[in-house]
């Protein structure tokens, strides 16, 4: 099976679960700036859930270019971190609405969690095919931000209860981290050619 | 004719109904668990609903694999199956809404089997124009899997007035059928070559 | 500028607007089939609008198939025709929500005029730069279908004050005048290989 | 990395952008021509977005063909530009919902003026990693339209304090300035040949 079709799913599906986020955005009933003060929280957990999807995507991107072929396996992995990407907008309105209340900001991380779970077991069902010795593989390597993210997010989880601000920070730093783009693919294949 | 364009708008319609199905995830009043937990049975239906459209998915783009070239016929079979297909969000919402009532669940059955019923049109439409030779005439074969299925939605549908939990299961069951990949084309296409 | 980006946009489009209109169903609160029953004027101008975007997005598919190359123009010109079929979720939600309505009924008969316009300026747009020559222009010839369907709509149009019933007569027959794919394309291409 | 998937995510976005701002045409209470009326602004705004995004697109897709391979740079300067588009349709919705009230016409021009400084960003983007001798950086040139835009934008938005009509001229004017496509890019790459 080629992969053009599984890529232009996901795109899809990215693309609608990145727009769709901005309908927590409800046009306010006020004409005045304090209308749009009201939405602040809403807007910045949109930013910050776009910058997620936005991550999502670009790694997505990353990652097929060492693909070649998509098995049966690869398909299900695939819609499987779509399901989680797709709970982004519903995880994102609840924490805008609610003024960032300790619950949503937790179930917040919950969803992180397992999005980088799910991205997780994608990686390693297209290494399983691809064999130990793949570009993916030795790209991978020591995957340092994929071990400290899920620690980020279980640590935020129960800390919503503490203090919201520490949890939102953690969700920050994530992301920080990420924005940096993963070169490490493309070098693996440069140095190949 | 080519293939490329119907798979690309069939892969956008299918990621909007996969994605808008999760519009139906309202974001809760409350800011605890008690508040998640009314979401049960919203959110339990939706996950059937996301695998249901992935195992079309899945299908389509293995099915349309054993294609080359398609004809007005395959152009209306399959806007056809994208019709009963884009009444999957109506159906869920109304599913999970009403905590499982007969009807809602009834009629959940009813659109499954048009949905059911509409791929297999198509499928004998390729078929048809393709000739009883044809990769996919061969790959569906005894198709058991497409014999039972709607079986299962016709005896559901019934049944969710007597017990919902008998229909439910059902309908899980025939997702489970289906959730491991069709093989058969591509066991096929790997013998041919 | 090759015309692979303006059919992936047009796609795009087209399929979310036959998948945003089925959000004017919206799910009924009670749980017997009465409550379906009620809906069934939302439902039926919503299979008779799913039609039309059908035969739009056909007659789309094959009229680019006969185009090489596309210009600003026909950019724009394609842009126009999706603003017209952008307002076919609005203009059917009104229809069924009012139980057919006069207004309602005459302002989606006036929908349908303007797109079936803006779908004849591309073709035109598209013939200009191919030259009365081309494959297009040879195919369209007497193009008997695009100049009874307007006549019909503005006659509906009016009509709609009289008797619902005339105008919807009206519109069913003009999708299925068009549900018949448009083999002229198909046929000159034929006839020059 | 190739481009292509970068232009079918954007295309994906910009196409879910341009379709969802047709939701905030509420679908009216009323069957008679009134109903209609009071929708104009809303639909007014509807139709100056829906060129504005037009414009986005063809710029995009125009801009797009001088590129050869993207970078993560671009893939996130890209997505920046994204980010202010999505906000049209909840700015759009605000100005049309309120009778063109100041604040939402001001708010307005800030997402055109962010808009188009992200477009800008990228191009230099794009620009900078192909070399100032570029087919980009060549047609570019003088890039008049570009530097206009954003003081329009940034005299619109105090404006919008004084009287509404004047910010609203603007918009509706740089509008127009941009709706001749962007033959810059065309003509550089025609010469080449």
């Amino acid at each position: 099976m080629e992969k053009n079709r599984l890529e232009a799913f996901s795109d899809g599906v990215i693309a609608i679960i990145i727009t769709i986020m901005v309908l927590e955005l409800h046009v306010p009933q006020g004409t005045d700036l304090s209308a749009l003060k009201e939405l602040c929280p809403v807007f910045l957990s949109y930013v910050l859930s776009f910058i997620y999807v936005g991550i999502y995507w670009n790694n997505h991107h990353h990652m097929f270019q060492a693909v070649e072929r998509v098995s049966g396996g690869i398909l299900w992995a695939n819609l499987h971190l779509l399901f989680w990407l797709s709970l982004f907008p519903f995880a994102t309105g609840w924490v805008g609405e609610n003024h960032l209340a300790a619950t949503p900001v937790a179930v917040y991380g919950f969803v992180l969690l397992m999005a980088g779970t799910a991205y997780k077991i994608l990686q390693q069902t297209i290494i399983a095919r691809q064999g130990r010795d793949s570009v993916l593989a030795r790209a991978v390597g020591g995957d340092w931000k994929g071990i400290l993210s899920p620690l980020c997010y279980l640590a935020a989880i129960p800390l919503a209860f503490v203090n919201v601000s520490i949890s939102i920070s953690l969700y920050v730093f994530v992301a920080l981290l990420w924005l940096v783009p993963d070169r490490r693919i493309e070098r693996v294949l440069e140095k190949e050619n």
